[in-house]
């Protein structure tokens, strides 16, 4: 059932294109810090069935390619696929391999990640008045973020590449899912962060999973700048966002969602925007899809911003998305606290495309955006919750259907912030002056969700009594 | 795919088997403590086919039901669920439900937990000389802990009975999955702890979820107790590990694992021992299979504890397992830190019939074999750790041969208890007086694992320097 199809052997070759320039290179002459030599701008990957699908393209420039993969083998081999035993047919990221660059399955490097639940959210769709509300929950990949279904791409790459070091700068999930990875596949790899205020919980499983890190005495600017002299200097892979391949594996939760709805596409898909490679993958993931006749439109994509992280929010703001001016970043969601991303222009040309918007939201909707997610039993870490927060605005001003299907991409577990969650419960994440502009619905919902311990006699009837206090008590048979 | 089969409608019906006196009751008339009204003892589910299966019983006694489920026909029906979009199919748990109790699917609660990787760990092999060695790692599931499997049983059966609470006392994984499947469901839950000293990292996840969560002034035996009499007095369901249910869905990892090694038993099953009620539920699980006649012969299960709460190993050992004597728990391994374990009984049971051994290792033991874990890549929280390290004293002495196939199972995810960590690479988990004892192999595995970050200026040579000093460095083209 999992045997290599005519399919397959046809779907590997790839080109690079540049977003920029347009320039197509062949993948071996590509410089080591994946930047156009040409222009300094980013690739994509480009197969011989996917010409005129990027996501940087116009929708409907050019009909389904003649002699292209086949939408409904394609369906039905990675549904079988599901029901194998091998390791690349469990994973959800290589089940969809027809559509990935990859030479050969022994250099695949899989934790069998992907093939994440799609999360009904009744409640969080009540108060929103809206009929059906999903979450594709990412964090519920090997590591804990999303940031999986990319690595395992790149990181087979390097693999058949033949590199033995791997190379990111970074303090979460990234380097988790690098140094996962690399371990797996006996690779060694380098964590490169800035000197100083290190969150060690940010670092725990770059060291569980054997990375070696490094402090360099500069910001995290300079840490990039340093890793990208290093990559040219030493045979070191680099896993950083701007490597085309970690998108590649980016793209397939777009394939999942799609598959899990029957094939329906969802109205609207709302990202958290960092680095805005991830928006930047969807998009090229739903793009393919509708190039190759698997569905016959796009979903709107949409990019959350923390309000202290709003480098594209603030570019499409004031000029319409054709220059982006960094910032300096501020948020507790530290997942997408950056200041200047990478992949800004391929996000923009997302949005664009998919007929989508950009938002921002404060620190208050976050945290109570989270602890919603949190009341539906399934939990995220606080960059995940603008999607709920944000959507929240998008419906409040038309732009999202009441009896529209939305779905918001989690992008990491609940486990990976513990100390938010934490300081959320025990009324040390939002200080006076954040509560200060809630509104009284802000203000029943925060004392709705907060949960902080109390504490009682060890009898039964003072937990008794204290139970009959709250909405919903037991009563008494 | 997905439609009720016959053999479902007959297998959901179940009874209530005391596995000290015997006595089977209707579950109708169980004690809302779960305890035998006759003899005080656990409960274990009992379905018309199993009758004779379960894992207290001796393996040879019956032989396989002639009107019982076909085991062909179900592994192909498990298999076929695996394509289906129905939430209840993608679950590892509810793929099975022929073989678990429950009245109709509406009431079922999930969160797709089950499904977990079946991994090979090749370094760990080879290091002990081993062919072949597998983790099943549990810490994959949605909560990030083997708990998911059996609280989503347990707390279908408690949304089918009508409860509206749920309740137990726990401050760990227990917890943290009680109250995702609570929130799931719409019911609301109660957590108990003793006061002072709480662990908030471990009560993040139940406050996120949305626990009601009470500090109680006595201890954990204190807490239990209360319990006890709460659920007595007042229509709240009991979810601790006495409630036979949970070990239901405990139960189902055994079938996955035999899927995933193509219906081939391995020779080894190493489980980690607090409460033992997994290996009493992956022992039931085995046994059913044998009894159905999906497999000939049972896995041997053995159990490892740490050494500061090992009081399974300690009534093997000093009678063989007649009495236990609780102990004063003490390990880093929190979620083996328990030294009264309610299912001992069960246990002792599990390892006579299926041939197992329970072993006890050292703090120092388990931190360098949760390294050794993490770095394959894997990653687990301490107490999954236990299972290689006692694996390595069953290799040592001969009980496990080296060409034998053992399946180690993970039961935590390593973002459970970060700080161990953080603690371990920092070199302030193994201090002085633990490394004291550690001989030369393992001074050298402790070097060798460890990843504590270094410091250095910004440019590249600094560190190209630095990787130079290490085993394979990179080599300039």
């Amino acid at each position: 059932m999992s045997g290599q199809s005519q399919i397959t052997s046809s779907a590997t070759s790839h080109v690079l294109l540049c977003t920029g320039c347009s320039e197509r290179i062949n993948p071996k002459d590509v410089a080591s810090n994946f930047r156009c030599r040409a222009c300094g701008d980013l690739y994509e990957v480009e197969y011989p069935w996917s010409e005129g699908a990027p996501a940087a393209a116009p929708m409907e420039r050019h009909p389904r390619p003649v002699n292209g993969p086949n939408p409904s083998a394609l369906r039905y081999l990675w549904q079988e696929r599901r029901t194998s035993t091998l390791s690349i047919d469990q994973s959800g990221v290589w089940r969809f391999r027809d559509l990935l660059p990859i030479v050969s399955d022994d250099k695949i490097t899989t934790l069998r990640e992907g093939n994440t639940p799609l999360y009904e959210m009744p409640r969080s769709a009540a108060s929103l008045g809206m009929n059906w509300l999903l979450a594709k929950h990412q964090g519920m990949n090997p590591t804990g973020s999303f940031k999986d279904a990319g690595m395992t791409a790149a990181l087979s790459v390097a693999v058949a590449n033949g590199y033995e070091w791997v190379a990111c700068a970074s303090t979460g999930n990234t380097s988790a899912a690098m140094a996962a990875y690399a371990a797996r596949a006996g690779l060694r790899s380098l964590v490169l962060i800035p000197e100083g205020k290190i969150a060690w919980g940010k670092l725990s499983q770059a060291m569980d999973y054997g990375s070696t890190t490094i402090q360099l005495r500069t910001d995290f600017d300079g840490c990039v700048r340093v890793l990208t002299e290093i990559v040219q200097r030493s045979p070191i892979y680099l896993l950083n966002s701007v490597n085309p391949y970690r998108l590649e594996g980016q793209k397939t939760p777009a394939f999942e969602i799609l598959e899990q709805s029957d094939w329906q596409v969802p109205h609207h898909i709302i990202v958290p925007g960092g680095n805005l490679a991830n928006c930047s993958a969807l998009g090229k993931g739903f793009a393919e899809m509708k190039h190759l006749g698997f569905i016959r439109r796009m979903p709107k994509i949409s990019v959350i911003q923390a309000a202290g992280a709003n480098p594209l929010y603030t570019s499409l703001r004031d000029n319409g998305g054709v220059s982006l001016t960094p910032v300096s970043a501020d948020t507790r969601a530290t997942a997408i606290r950056i200041g200047n991303p990478a992949s800004w222009k391929k996000a923009v040309r997302v949005i664009a495309s998919s007929g989508g918007w950009c938002e921002e939201v404060t620190e208050r909707e976050i945290a109570l955006a989270k602890a919603e997610i949190g009341a539906e039993g399934i939990g995220c870490e606080p960059a995940s919750a603008v999607t709920l927060a944000g959507l929240k605005k998008l419906v409040a001003d038309g732009r999202v259907g009441k009896e529209e299907t939305a779905v918001l991409l989690l992008t990491g577990h609940t486990l990976k912030d513990a100390q938010y969650t934490i300081d959320y419960h025990r009324g040390e994440l939002l200080n006076e002056r954040e509560m200060a502009g809630a509104s009284q619905a802000e203000l029943a919902q925060h004392a709705g969700l907060r949960r902080e311990p109390l504490v009682l006699n060890a009898d039964a009837d003072s937990i008794l009594r204290a139970l009959d206090s709250m909405a919903g008590a037991p009563q008494p048979a």
